[in-house]
């Protein structure tokens, strides 16, 4: 396995960063995860303008051009002979002066390494059993709405679901509202078309969420952006997750009670599947 | 310089870990920040303490006995030469599986680094400038208490104040009360005493904050763990800071307006200083 490191592509075993890289001492960068389709990054112009916006927040320059990123990451797909792949990008600031300043940091570190995918998409989503974890999102963050790596509350909610036996955690607001999953935004069919909360409620503005609210009108389904209490899920039509490495995946319980299961969601996901084997940016 | 790394000290160029690193990733660990004075790393204990409790909380197996880790410390200062350091330590989760689940994650990375000390104690306190961040803290968050990775809500602050030509940032809770700064405890003199937010209103639990607790009663000041706004900062007697690296820090100015001086302040400096003389664990 390869890694894009810096401006060069080593051995997964020569990619490391120095303990003094901020991303490792305070989480200070971000990142993204591209899903790769027949050895092309899909969405890949969305999750760059992302981290582009993410790292103009944390004032962290981009150290290379999106179109030079852009051949390294075909680059690196082709060195792995991996086009079935995930895409982690990450950018930190690099090192610096000792302590919370950024002053000083002046080389961020990019890296690009290459996950398999976790499985090639069928006829029907991924079916994931959820829970609600006890930790929160702050509403009013305005962290939330980038990748940063800060994620320690989504790797503690993660293991709270699978210590209970489920694949992913909802997390809810300060307001007491679901407003995504660990690794997903969330998505519920009504009678009224397909909603989702908004990204003011701390939701992350998810690529894939931006995909699929793109998809529903073009199914006739009315989407709407708004908050939802965990009682209501039970009330829907059918609940699911969007995620850049899996797609649309249908939710079938929360804390252990099943879902109701609408076609709209499988309908979705075949919709999201087609669109990954033709359009890429 | 010379860095202790998963049980070898090995140069400061040798220094890294994997990108996969956990740390690196997700910001999926906790640091220690120790002065050591005299090649003694004050209030050890109080510092491994906490980290043990961080560990239990996150998961994350300490992989060295705590005696172990001291005698390490005492080895890492007489081989750098540097008794009067700030010593780092970091334990992160190590590398594991692709994603959030800490599954698979069975070998976690500790570090310890040295940093030469911000300055030897003097007879009057440091004096800092500070702002009022935009960034809040949310006041139920349960990993406020511990010295978590995932900073930078602080990091950010710190560059606010910067930028706008102060030393530090205060921060504020969701309710709305300043709760501590960036890297520092916060303290204020009272009619009636000496008062600090409470560890529930957000407040990092930290070491020279019980210190300086303990310390007080000893001067013959009353202690009191209470909330402050803002505007009321400038009605007490006196403000200061307290942190590790710096001990007893004087807050001077808050968004531009000069606070009150108190010359407790300076009395709670000397015995700090004192004790940093006589006293380790």
């Amino acid at each position: 396995m390869f890694v894009f490191l810096n401006g060069q592509i080593v051995p997964k075993e020569e990619a490391t960063v120095s303990i003094f890289d901020r991303g490792f001492l305070y989480g200070d960068g971000l990142f993204e995860t591209i899903r790769c389709y027949g050895g092309r990054p899909f969405r890949w112009a969305d999750h760059l303008e992302r981290l582009e916006r993410g790292a103009a927040f944390l004032e962290i320059p981009l150290p290379f051009r999106k179109d030079e990123l852009r051949e390294q990451a075909a680059r690196l797909v082709e060195r792995n002979q991996m086009p079935e792949c995930l895409l982690r990008l990450t950018l930190s600031r690099g090192t610096g002066l000792r302590g919370y300043s950024p002053r000083g940091a002046e080389h961020p570190t990019l890296v690009m390494a290459l996950h398999p995918a976790p499985d090639v998409p069928g006829e029907l989503p991924p079916k994931w059993r959820t829970i609600i974890s006890s930790f929160r999102l702050s509403t009013n963050d305005p962290l939330a709405q980038f990748k940063t790596c800060n994620k320690l509350p989504q790797v503690l909610a993660r293991a709270e679901a699978e210590t209970r036996g489920a694949d992913e955690a909802l997390l809810l607001n300060s307001d007491g509202e679901v407003v995504e999953a660990c690794s997903a935004n969330l998505f519920w069919v009504g009678k009224n078309g397909v909603c989702t909360p908004p990204i003011a409620a701390g939701a992350l503005a998810g690529v894939t969420r931006r995909v699929v609210l793109g998809i529903c009108p073009e199914l006739g389904l009315v989407v709407q952006e708004t908050g939802i209490a965990v009682p209501q899920l039970h009330g829907t039509e059918g609940v699911f997750l969007t995620l850049a490495s899996r797609g649309v995946v249908e939710v079938t319980a929360v804390d252990g009670q099943e879902l109701p299961r609408s076609p709209r969601v499988r309908e979705i996901h075949s919709a999201y599947v087609k669109m990954t084997g033709r359009q890429y940016d």
